[in-house]
């Protein structure tokens, strides 16, 4: 691996992605992505008692069904690495107790994707290990009321709000699998805190954070927008990717072409989901869908993704603290057609 | 990076433990390890407000001692890795806002210092980055109150409970600079469930953990208790510890002249922790004193770090779930005297 200026790296293992298998639930399954995803289910429960076993259950099913289709089985794969939304990240913890793989548990909020994609592609590159599993999800139902309030509440949404996804995405990648899409490079984010401390307007919050990390990646590879076919964010909606736009319009990069926001894409306007998707199943089960696919087909070559993430918890913010953001780049990229 | 085995991996480059950092609160710094210790601070709020902000503001002052210590600057420092005990990992959140460097949050409960080490030592064994700082940590006043009962509550104690360490330890990890202790290899945990559904149980509930990833390492290296001299576990508790002896002996290792635990040793009998103590800090604060000073004193030559988390959160204990757990190894080796 090799460091490109300040916070970026460069893979000189040939890091695959071998596949992605994406599940959501019934509302994201009636959004424009809905070809895309490997599985919709619409009992967002999974037939268990509660929310949080249902998560549970959606990551077991993902996880499961992506090792599958990469044509390995549980013990082919080295590590398993990932977090998701719930406290102490139990919906991963269960279902590595379930998979019975050597797991690392990530946090980095929203960001985790990206995160796990970095680790998982590190531990790769060092030729130790041979086939790593990275996963991340969320789920309204969990999130909504571990961080906000009772489902039962029926609060008014705000105007900014966006809507957590009910959603994991999974990848196998590899060193000893060829596959037509491959980790380049990675940028490692820094924590910055704009000074936001209203928990509904994250995409406010997580501009700034995504700025940073891609204006320091194009600094440090001396590229700029024009050099890729895809520029994904992960959960900033409507509201915060045109901030982002604006910001980087001042920073002299123009994302009017070549830009989408996983949040602002997985829902239709008439959803009522305000400003769009967030939680770390958006970007998850966006890139291992929609993306992914269309790295496969050569629709996309070269494509960045930037999961972001706010750090907030429900103490730091009724003890009236700012929001923290982070995000994480990640260059893919697919063969030439 | 060479794998050896199922679970445990060698590394191929020189990475050292250029210093370790530890900082407790007034309880820890009556204990039996006082001497020990860099920083004991008899106002566990730090002067803060709340415990929750003391907390953060333990974890900058250890961290920054800490590279300041390694004879470096923040911007000397590729990557700072870690997490704590609060949802969200908000200490590590906050401080990383602070420090500027780049940041990746880990969440293996209270094995996550062992999980730091892991992954700091891989990002460094692909020469691309130079040094990274590690940390984790935990705060009584800050986890009790999240995990278990509010504080004014004064809730009667069980006979098996343990008590949450404040403390947090730091390490700067380098490939350039160097040091008379030196990662030599790590065995990443699977996720284990062995049925125990008491919070305050937490070492009875470990213990297997502990067990499976020793055993897993002493299979891969073959090697045994034998070879090292000492053998120590993050957080089991008296109680605990005694299980592990027992499971180990069954597997035929014993471990009664070279084992300690952090927990164990680190109040004294006379304190009312009754098991002992636990928490993300406990490993963390007593390895990054007495076992690495006594490592760089060549007092101790080989030593096994293992690290050990319970799972569980709050919501998985009120939904009636057991506790899933995991322990992480790290081999430490000091030079010949």
């Amino acid at each position: 691996m090799k460091k490109v200026g300040n916070q970026t790296y460069e893979l000189e293992s040939n890091v695959t992605i071998v596949c992605g298998v994406s599940l959501v639930g019934g509302k994201e399954g009636q959004g424009p992505l809905k070809a895309y995803f490997d599985f919709v289910e619409k009992d967002d429960k999974m037939g268990e008692k509660t929310f949080e076993k249902g998560e549970r259950k959606m990551f077991f099913k993902t996880i499961s069904s992506c090792i599958k289709k990469a044509g390995m089985k549980n013990q082919d794969i080295d590590l398993y690495v990932g977090g998701d939304l719930m406290n102490q990240l139990v919906s991963s913890n269960y279902t590595a107790s379930e998979l019975e793989i050597p797991f690392l548990g990530l946090y980095n909020a929203c960001a985790t994707m990206a995160e796990s994609y970095i680790i998982g592609s590190v531990f790769l590159e060092t030729n130790g290990m041979k086939n790593v599993v990275c996963a991340t999800g969320s789920h309204f139902s969990t999130a909504e009321r571990q961080y906000r309030y009772p489902l039962e509440f029926g609060n008014q949404r705000q105007s900014y709000a966006q809507w957590t996804v009910t959603g994991v995405g999974a990848s196998v990648l590899s060193t000893t699998k060829s596959a037509s899409v491959t980790v380049k490079r990675f940028a490692i984010g820094k924590v910055t805190d704009f000074g936001i401390s209203d928990i509904a307007n994250m995409g406010a919050a997580m501009a700034p954070s995504a700025m940073e990390t891609l204006v320091a990646f194009f600094e440090d590879t001396k590229t700029t927008e024009k050099d890729y076919d895809l520029i994904a964010t992960g959960d900033l909606g409507k509201l915060g990717s045109d901030i982002l736009k604006d910001l980087m319009l001042k920073k002299g990069f123009d994302l009017e072409s070549n830009y989408i926001d996983c949040g602002h894409m997985i829902y239709n306007i008439d959803q009522g989901t305000i400003q769009g998707g967030s939680g770390a199943g958006c970007s998850a089960s966006v890139f291992n869908s929609y993306i992914l696919k269309k790295l496969q087909l050569g629709e996309f070559r070269k494509v960045l993704l930037i999961s972001t993430g706010a750090l907030m918890s429900t103490t730091t913010n009724q003890q009236g603290d700012t929001i923290p953001c982070i995000a994480h780049l990640v260059e893919m990229e697919g063969k030439k057609c």
